[in-house]
């Protein structure tokens, strides 16, 4: 079959390589009719994801249909399309169990294997480990690209933003970044209930993006962001923020404009550590989550797209045949100039 | 009457001052029959807490008697012995009505005001402000002593290291520090049925202490804690970590012990900021939490007084006639060489 | 001044009656400027509530204006616009710091005591006992009839139906009855991101009205209700089912078709007693939840009013003038007949 | 191998039938080692259980060693001890993947099955299914019977009665009910912080264990137990009412004697409806609950019984050689007179 390789920093092919089978009873074996790419997988081919080998098939994300089945496997079956997660689950590991397969213990402590581990879903076809505990299936009449982005991107904002970051109903909540990830925070507030969504960005495109996912007001982050914030909430913080960019001074923002009895949930992927005020903080009753999506709220997620509730075919403005992948790319390594959001791979 | 009055840095006496009076239908004036030396009252004499006007009269925990109240005033009446908490609580305001009194916004924004900003309980009779949303009755059969330290330690222990690190039944828990407000999380670990609980502290005695108060573990901090830490849970580290010094080593002691998924609850009171490792934490789905006690738990902890569940008597280690008062903040300010904990200050 | 005087079963007129006055330090005395009708006060009229006794001033929703302050009040002053909602809160009972002061202990156990044990707000003017814990600041740019709901239907519909419920995001509710309250938490379904709201009525025009607050699947209750949500949830039931009635068929079909781990919300008022069918429901994992409205969600609704997340003033189909009460009520007692759902009087 | 067999009402022997053998990827077979008989056995013995065919093997709760591993099958290897819990869990269903497994959607909806849709476990082997998602290894150190009752009656206890009950810190719980699952949820009430227990029970002999499984206080059935409770609680009623009998009287009474804001949590095993009283409750804000055990607390249980919090192994009052099981059953069905808790049977 045709698949992404990566050949280390900076080099990548689409290439042929040997069709993947079933190895384990759990597994299965998926043909890929949907995928998409990360910026992860950028960061990888960068050369920042050291425990990427060379060789490997990069890609997590990725809607399927079902051409191979285990000896154990007996909830699913050939010809079943499902969506396949970013994060593999065991479904039997602590952790998995505390409904956090973000750190199987199974697959090595780190849920993301696919396109990092073990061969990744920018292919032809994928084997599939654990799959009865990490794969769903796709209700009938719903499409591929409906559900494609809740492989990663959209339960991302959702369960490290808007559900870590606790927002309840009323709740004025800013989203520092509106980046994709950004984009699904700002797209899923309203499932809490949030009154208030403020976007926070340097890039007035994405600020134009944040509004159609569902941002009611926007702050150019070069503009006095203390000042607005402090006018739209009488001086006392906002209720939630949400870091989505992952550099020191949007973390410490967000600790900055959060009310007391706040929280700051951060979604962005650090490089380097920030500086935590606690001389302020320690007496403000704020709390700061972190974490990777666990995917565990994709049955939900699946429900709400299903009854037209989400949208989430809006990450969606570039498509790709799958083996046009390389321009795919391209595009998506310089989504600015594209006013690009998210790609959509078809077979 | 006679009350401590703080003169300026490392200034205090007990002097003779006027007696407080009803100014606001809201008031209550008590006979303080019990009370005791917070570390803040030592920050105070430093000079740390520059909001401390020359002339205040400090303290803020203290267990007395009603001798007047304001027209206001109906579940209250001479004669009936009180708790005053640390915390004054308009119970009105956005921040009360969140039971969040530590940021009461009709008391300025932080409910500590009594020793702080307006006059204190270390004297023999004491004015209280929003008195019926602020103070408990004492049950018959309670006595001071039990409930002395319901007023700021217990409380501070339990709802910003217990409660907001969200131990659950069958936890491992460390406690970093264990002074007297780290001792009163150990104690109240039990009630959200920890499974373990582990005392790290640099001094001997203090890990004495906290087996007493319930530890089943202690970890010299001098020694190799990560190490001891790991073999009791198998590497993966501790649910909860509590910290409960106010330094930037022992938080990011905290950040580093805690397991996926668990929870650091700051109790320390901090004068410097920490360093907050994002690039490894922001995969690690912890949480973090600070804030100053709201002894919104008081009525509840004061049922477990009374029905023998909690002994926080424990914590009185001195007693002295209140105008000795002088005496017992030179044993309170050298704990350690008197092996002390909490004085108590008795009419 | 003039008011709604209840004089005995099935007699009430808008008579002569004396100004009402501070009498408490915690008082204030309101100019009424819009109220409305509860289908309690027509319950009242019947007789059904011997609580009230005749001379009573009937009513208990009422925006209005400060006239007067008594010597405790300090954070409301004359010409503040405040909503009065149907329950009164002392803020100090054991009851209302548990944010449940449906059962203040301060004024007798039960919350509702406008036009129930002290004259109510059908009327000119009205003392409002304990205010400052139990009124909300309009703010500007609010209509009152934009709040006026929010005093009663729209709060029980939410805490008591959507709240006590536990909707989560991606459920499917079911409400049965599609009256007033039921409409209050059909609307309100949404700010806990309920994925499918499905009205369950005998009335036609009551399932019309249940789209027009958001419903989207609608069941005639005549139909085959168990077949028809049977095919909506793959045969496993709802995850939420409101009862929004009050009488015992409507409760027991409410515990019959929520799921297993579902939860059944009952909001209606009951006159008899229900069997519960624990012979098939001890193994089924449900919660049934009761309760008067506590309206300690005022503050987070008058948010999201005032942002536009919530047009609670849908529930206002017919205006009159407050000293044609009369002909209000009328209305309201015949409300199938004029398609009515809540009338709006202005002074 | 010999196993205990049921030949329908009244009927059972201790027989020689095949041995158990893996027939699934998934399975594991286990050498009994330690088990014992419920109250359930029972019933199906008297005929009650109309889904249990002639022919099963009984039994559902066991400590076993792992003799055979299906082809799937990863985390378990022959020679492992391991805790076989009633209640056998997919891991992937809609109800396992809620931490609902009593509802197991892979095994016919509900949860167990051993001894009741497939043969159990009070016999020489058993072959347990879906067994990595369902058994948890014994950790070293820790003896059959310390964990012989983390099978069943000790998590129903905590789950059904203290968890669903949500007993807080400080909380008067009653349990309704002293036999072997009262006794587990007083045995487990502290976890939870409840500063009373209370048991209430017909038999002196019954409230004698419950003081030894941890009640402050005991009621005779017989005596008057509202007055009773309301002087216990300033006759607002109990915090939370634990149902454990299984009779509507008892249910009715637990309705009956909990306070404004208070959890009904039903574990008792009904035949019949209650009657409830809707017109009374309406405005109660209380909260009922229902449920089988879903034993998902095991590994929480198991670290408390591993760190000596929690003495499991004090419901075995009889030990007997598991070929003597027809004589156990015989003590155990007439536990009054031998003042029996629960068997133990050993290999």
């Amino acid at each position: 079959m045709k698949a992404l390789v990566y050949h280390g920093p900076g080099q990548k092919s689409w290439d042929d390589v040997p069709d993947p089978t079933v190895t384990d009873p759990t597994d299965i074996v998926v043909q890929v009719d949907t995928s998409t790419i990360c910026g992860t997988d950028l960061h990888i081919l960068k050369g920042d994801v050291p425990t990427v080998e060379q060789g490997r098939l990069l890609g997590h994300e990725a809607v399927g249909t079902v051409v191979a089945t285990g000896a154990a496997v007996t909830s699913l079956a050939e010809g079943d399309r499902v969506i396949i997660p970013a994060i593999t689950s065991c479904g039997r590991c602590a952790n998995c169990k505390r409904a956090m397969p973000s750190h199987c213990l199974a697959v090595g402590g780190v849920g993301w294997i696919f396109g990092h581990l073990i061969d990744g879903l920018q292919a032809e076809y994928a084997r599939v480990p654990f799959a009865e505990t990490s794969v769903h299936k796709v209700p009938e009449g719903v499409t591929d690209t409906q559900v494609l982005f809740l492989t990663d991107i959209l339960p991302t904002g959702y369960e490290v933003g808007v559900r870590n970051g606790r927002v309840k109903p009323g709740d004025t909540v800013a989203v520092v970044g509106a980046g994709p990830v950004g984009l699904a925070a700002i797209m899923t507030c309203g499932l809490h209930g949030a009154s208030r969504v403020i976007a926070i960005d340097k890039a007035a495109s994405r600020l134009e993006h944040a509004k159609q996912f569902g941002a009611g007001y926007t702050i150019n982050a070069d503009d006095d962001v203390d000042a607005a914030l402090a006018e739209l909430t009488d001086g006392q913080g906002v209720d939630v923020a949400i870091e989505a960019v992952g550099v020191p001074e949007t973390f410490e923002t967000c600790a900055r404009i959060v009310r007391p009895g706040g929280v700051v949930a951060n979604i962005g992927v650090h490089g380097a550590s920030a500086t935590l005020h606690l001389e302020e903080l320690w007496i403000k009753n704020i709390t700061i989550t972190t974490g990777l999506v666990d995917t565990v709220t994709v049955p939900m997620l699946l429900q709400l797209v299903r009854d037209g509730r989400i949208r989430a075919e809006m990450f969606g403005t570039h498509d790709f045949a799958l083996d046009k992948i390389m321009d795919a790319y391209d595009v998506f390594a310089n989504a600015a100039e594209h006013n690009a959001l998210k790609v959509v791979l078809k077979r």
